[in-house]
C-alpha cells in the first residue's frame, strides 16, 4: 500500500509555509509524490493569504491524504497552534515546530506515513524556549531511541551528482581537529554503507575517503593525522570488505570526473563536505539523515526569515527532499 | 613593442615537455600569444619523438623567438643539458629545472620577454639536489630581491568564473590554525588588491574574505577566530577604502551566484581555496603568483611522471596560464 510523505511545518514564521505551498502547487507539473503538512492549518491559510494563493486546505487525518493531495493541501493537525507574522517568530512558534516533528516521527514509526521531510526550524528559538538538544538531526536521534540506546545520526547532503558526509560537523575548526578519531570515521562509514545499500539501493557502495590535512598530509610533510587517523580507518573499512579508498587530497576530489569514481564522499569536517556540494548544486541540495530507523530528508538551508511570506522563497530543495525521500521509501527491501 | 613570453621546461622528466608541444602545435588554431621555451632543445627532440609528433624546433636568442615562433618552437638554450627519460627524473633533471627559471626571471628583468610561464617541477627531486627554496614560488621571490627584502609572494588560483587566494597555504590544517594571523590576512589582501589593479584591470577589487570555522563561527558558538582574527582584518581593509566583506561562511560562497559578486575570495586555509576551484575547473584552473615584480602563471597541476611521454597529458592549464600571462602584460600600465 502506498503511503504519503510527512511534512512538517518547521519554524512557523520561517519559508517552510511558503515553500510547501509552492511545492504542493507544482504537484502535478512535478508529478510529486503524495504527502501532507503536519502543522496548524490557520498558519498555512495565512501565509497563502499573504503570498496571494487561492489555496483550498483540506484538514484531514493521515489516513485521507493520499485521496485529499490532488485538489487540496493535505493538513494534518498536531494541536499545536502557531500564531506568529512571517519573519516574526513567537511564543507559539517552538511548541509548533517540536510538535509537528514528533507527529512525523509517530506516523513513520506506526506505518501511517513512508517516511519523514522536515521544513527548516530556528535553533536559538527553540533554545530560548527550552529545546534541550543541540539540532534537528539530535532531537531526531532521541525521539527514535524508544527504549535502546540513541542511534548515531549521520548527516549526509545529496545532490544528484555527489554525496557528502562530514564526520565532523557543527564544531570549530579546532575542535574538529581534536575530535577526528579513527573510530569515529569508522563508525559513520558504516552507517552510510548500510544506508547507501537498504535506502538508496547502492549493492556495494563506493567510498572516497578525504584527508584531514592539504595534499592529504603529503606524506606526512603536511600533518600527520592523515597517517595516524584517517589511514587506518581505510584500512579497517576495507578488511570489512568495504570499497574505501584514502585518504585522499580533499582538492582533487570533487570534480565532474573524480565524483563519477564512487558513491559518497566522507569528509572530516563541515566545509571539506559542504564547499563542494553547495559549490554545484546550491539550490538543490538535500540534507539526509542516515543511521535512523525511518527515512529523514530536509532542504538544505534555514528558515530565511527575511523572505518569509514575500514569494520569493525558493521550493527547490523541498522538492528534491521530498523526492528523494520517496526514492529511498521505493528502495527498501519489502 | 610586444614582447615573447618565456616558459621553462620545469622537471624535465615530467608533463612540461608534452604540454609545452602541445601548446604550440595548436598555437595558431587557438590563436596563442607567440612564447618560447627556455631549455634543453635535445630533451624536447627526444620528448617530440616519443610522442610521434615531427616537430620543428627553431634554437634561438630570445630576440627572434616571435619571428620563429609561426613555423617552429623556439626554444632558448639555458646552458644546462637534461638527460632525463620521460618519468625518470636523473642527476641532470634539477640543474635544468633550476636553470630555465633563473633564465626566464632574468629575461622578463631585462625587458626581453613580457612574462614567465613556469612548468611543473618535482619538489623532491630539487631537494635532493641541495635546493633550498620551500618551492617554486618562494625561489621566484628570492631571485626577484634584488638588493632588497623578497617580497611577499601570493598564491592566486584563477579560473574565468573564480580567484581565490588561501592566506596560509602548504601547512598542516593544526598549522593553518596557530600561523593565521590579521596582519597576514591584511597583507595577503593589500597585495592581491594591488595586483588586481595594475595587472587584472579591475579597477576597485571586490574581496570576499572567508571565515576560518563553519559557518564564519557563527557568532562565536562554533569558533572564535573569525570574530578575533578575521573580522579585524576585515576592519582594517575597509577603513584603508577596500571593498571587503566578511568573514563569510565559506560554503556558501562558491556557488554561481555568488562568484559574481565579488572578484577574488580570500582564503583562510588551502582546501578552502582549493575545493571549490577544483571543483568546477580542474583542467583549466591557474595558479598566479601576485606580489613579485614580474608576472607569473603556471598550470595548476603537478609534473604527472606517470603519463610522461604518453600523449595522455592535458596542456589546457598550461593553455591557460599562457592567456592569462599574455591578458596581464597587456592590462599593465603602460
Amino acid at each position: 500500500m502506498i503511503k504519503p510523505l510527512a511534512v512538517t511545518l518547521g519554524e512557523p514564521a520561517g519559508i517552510g509555509p511558503d515553500i510547501t505551498i509552492a511545492m504542493w502547487l507544482r504537484r502535478g507539473e512535478l508529478r510529486l509524490p503524495p504527502f501532507y503538512l503536519l502543522g496548524d492549518r490557520d498558519c498555512i491559510a495565512r501565509r497563502a493569504c499573504a503570498l496571494g494563493v487561492d489555496l483550498p486546505i483540506a484538514d484531514v487525518g493521515v489516513e485521507e491524504a493520499i485521496s485529499a493531495f490532488p485538489n487540496a493541501l493535505p493538513v494534518v493537525a498536531t494541536g499545536n497552534l502557531a500564531t506568529a507574522d512571517p519573519g516574526k517568530p513567537d511564543a507559539t512558534s517552538a511548541a509548533a515546530a517540536v510538535g509537528a516533528i514528533r507527529q512525523a516521527v509517530s506516523d513513520v514509526g506506526a506505518g501511517r506515513a513512508s517516511a519523514v521531510v522536515t521544513n527548516p526550524i530556528a535553533k536559538s528559538v527553540l533554545y530560548q524556549a527550552g529545546f534541550a538538544h543541540p539540532g534537528h538531526t539530535e532531537f531526531l536521534a532521541e525521539l527514535a531511541r524508544g527504549d535502546g540506546a540513541a542511534p548515531q545520526p549521520v548527516m549526509m547532503l545529496w545532490c544528484p551528482s555527489l554525496a557528502v558526509v562530514p564526520v565532523t560537523i557543527h564544531v570549530s575548526l579546532r575542535d574538529a581537529i581534536a575530535t577526528l578519531t579513527t573510530e569515529l570515521i569508522v563508525s559513520t562509514a558504516r552507517i552510510v554503507v548500510k544506508d547507501l545499500q537498504s535506502r538508496l539501493g547502492v549493492a556495494a557502495p563506493r567510498l572516497a575517503i578525504a584527508g584531514l590535512n592539504p595534499h592529504a598530509g603529503e606524506d606526512g610533510s603536511l600533518g600527520t593525522e592523515d597517517r595516524s587517523v584517517v589511514a587506518p580507518a581505510v584500512e579497517i573499512l576495507r578488511r570489512d570488505g568495504i570499497d574505501a579508498r584514502g585518504p585522499l587530497p580533499a582538492d582533487t576530489m570533487f570534480h565532474a570526473a573524480a565524483r563519477k569514481t564512487y558513491d559518497c564522499a566522507i569528509c572530516m569536517y563541515h566545509d571539506q563536505a559542504l564547499i563542494p556540494i553547495k559549490t554545484i548544486a546550491f539550490d538543490e541540495g538535500v540534507n539526509v539523515t542516515l543511521g535512523l530507523p525511518f527515512i529523514r530528508t530536509s532542504p538544505d538551508h534555514g528558515t530565511a526569515f527575511d523572505i518569509a511570506g514575500t514569494g520569493r522563497a525558493d521550493p527547490s530543495s523541498l522538492i528534491a527532499a521530498l523526492r528523494l525521500a520517496a526514492r529511498m521509501t521505493a528502495a527498501q527491501p519489502a
